[in-house]
């Protein structure tokens, strides 16, 4: 059985609890914060999350015997590089220790340090224990190892790790999403689109074919010829029509105030809670819908094994 | 009930046939080739569409008496131009006159024609028996009751019609579609990451998330105070991510090469029709799990109805 810490327990650190305990860990909950090490073990206690999951009282305490430790506080340097020297300096020498940072090279928080090979990022999709997707990325001074091991067991748990070939801002997914999201929010700005325009399009639209094929495998669909024939034939047309894509937006309070009003407008009084009360839901229905297997080399992409209601937060 | 012709069967149009019939209109179907009638015929017949789909022999004939006419033909606008001329000549008063052209103004095609204000573009996506979504536009001509009727029998048979506000080059989902494979592209072109990584960070990640909440409902629910909270906090990081996006690609024969190993190597030995099937078949099981209520204002988002395996090519 795989010994598991979850450092920090906010949002992120106790959805991971959740996903790591439902896998069969042994997990071990830690947090600065006695209150929200309190929050965190009521909300997975209403979840009625399986045994396994215990309160560490002290980081040695949460630390010790753990394989991994996945790392889930505030996004500042300096403090994430003054928790991982501590935690490397605690944890048993076989330990991975893990970051959900979004935003942090590996590098510049544990490349330092004695145990830098057995640092790494596991960033998540929130919620971790709703969306399989982890991208994994060690330091330069990783060995292969740290990084397959932890896949093992993030794979083991049901999520899905990509390993990052090297360090880019955003990393993989926040890029492809703000890819989208300019030019959404250009669309908007511009008038072409209303917000909720864009988001029908998105939800009928790409939204449901994604969840399906990546846009790889959706693009060798689109041509009998597959994804050479589609490209070699569309070339002319992609190249204009990426060319003519809007710039990136301002940001300013009146675009951040048409961009709210739009989003009130299209979502009736709905909380944000219940707005994600039903998103986590509907990605477990979404799940378990599109099934195990599929086309993809391995076949059997890991899949959450949630029930629809298995997240309340 | 509705009577709607549709003219051009080939793949798309025969997917239109079987979305029509099954939403219980009357269809009649017609190309130039008799050989792509039979064809399409055979495909809608393994499928026992439902009774209501007749072939006609001539336009004429397709046309006698139809409420909505959708054309499906090539992407040539002298060949469209033609077309929608000889259609506005036979069409009874009340007809609408719809194409499923993906690029085209329709006033470039109908503006010219005296019946330019029945005229509009009604641009599915592949295959529009699987996905809800349906981008409509009218002519300059177009009053705004053509364009509501479209969206009426198209709402009808279950489909998701978008009104888009003006003409802008790719519509709004092969806009929001590029802009996140111009991203894609560069990462794989760049380095750092391949076909294969792409594709899981979009249907493990992404995906899942989209086809739940559009792209401004999912930022509401990132941060306790909405959208609004979310961007202004995240302001200054979105606009240096959104900077840091990848060019256009080249789309040169070592580009598409290198995108079509990627894809070959991710797919193992899987044909491009089976992987059209499956795709089907996930799609549209990720819909019918998805729901039909959600907490988007007028909440019955129209789902397909399709049972899975209902879209046999």
């Amino acid at each position: 059985m795989t010994t598991v810490a979850v450092v920090g327990v906010g949002v992120i650190g106790r959805s991971w609890a959740r996903a790591f305990a439902r896998g069969g860990c042994s997990v071990r909950v830690y947090d600065q914060s006695a209150d929200q090490v309190e929050r965190a073990l009521r909300w997975l206690h209403a979840d009625e999350v399986p045994p396994g999951v215990v309160a560490a009282t002290s980081l040695d305490e949460a630390l010790d015997g753990a394989d991994y430790v996945q790392e889930s506080g505030p996004e500042d340097l300096r403090v994430r590089r003054a928790l991982f020297a501590e935690m490397d300096a605690i944890a048993g020498v076989g330990a991975v220790l893990a970051s959900s940072t979004s935003a942090q090279d590996p590098d510049d928080f544990a490349g330092a340090l004695a145990g830098a090979s057995r640092c790494i990022v596991a960033h998540p999709v929130s919620p971790p224990h709703v969306i399989p997707l982890v991208e994994v990325l060690g330091t330069t001074a990783s060995a292969g190892d740290t990084v397959e091991r932890a896949c093992q067991i993030l794979a083991e748990i049901g999520s899905s790790p990509v390993r990052m070939r090297r360090y880019v801002p955003g990393f993989l997914l926040n890029r492809l999403q703000s890819a989208l999201l300019r030019e959404a929010i250009h669309l908007v700005t511009s008038g072409a689109a209303t917000v909720a325009d864009i988001d029908t399009v998105v939800r009928d639209g790409l939204g449901p074919r994604w969840a399906a094929l990546g846009p790889f495998a959706a693009a060798h669909t689109n041509d009998d010829g597959g994804v050479a024939g589609y490209f070699t034939r569309f070339a002319d047309d992609y190249r204009d029509e990426m060319d003519s894509l809007g710039p990136t937006p301002a940001f300013d309070a009146a675009q951040i105030e048409m961009l709210a009003d739009g989003v009130a407008d299209m979502l009736d009084d709905t909380s944000v809670d219940d707005l994600r009360s039903w998103r986590d839901d509907a990605i477990t229905r979404v799940l378990a819908a599109r099934g195990v297997t599929s086309p993809y080399r391995g076949s059997a992409t890991p899949v959450q094994t949630a029930a629809a209601g298995d997240h309340r937060r």
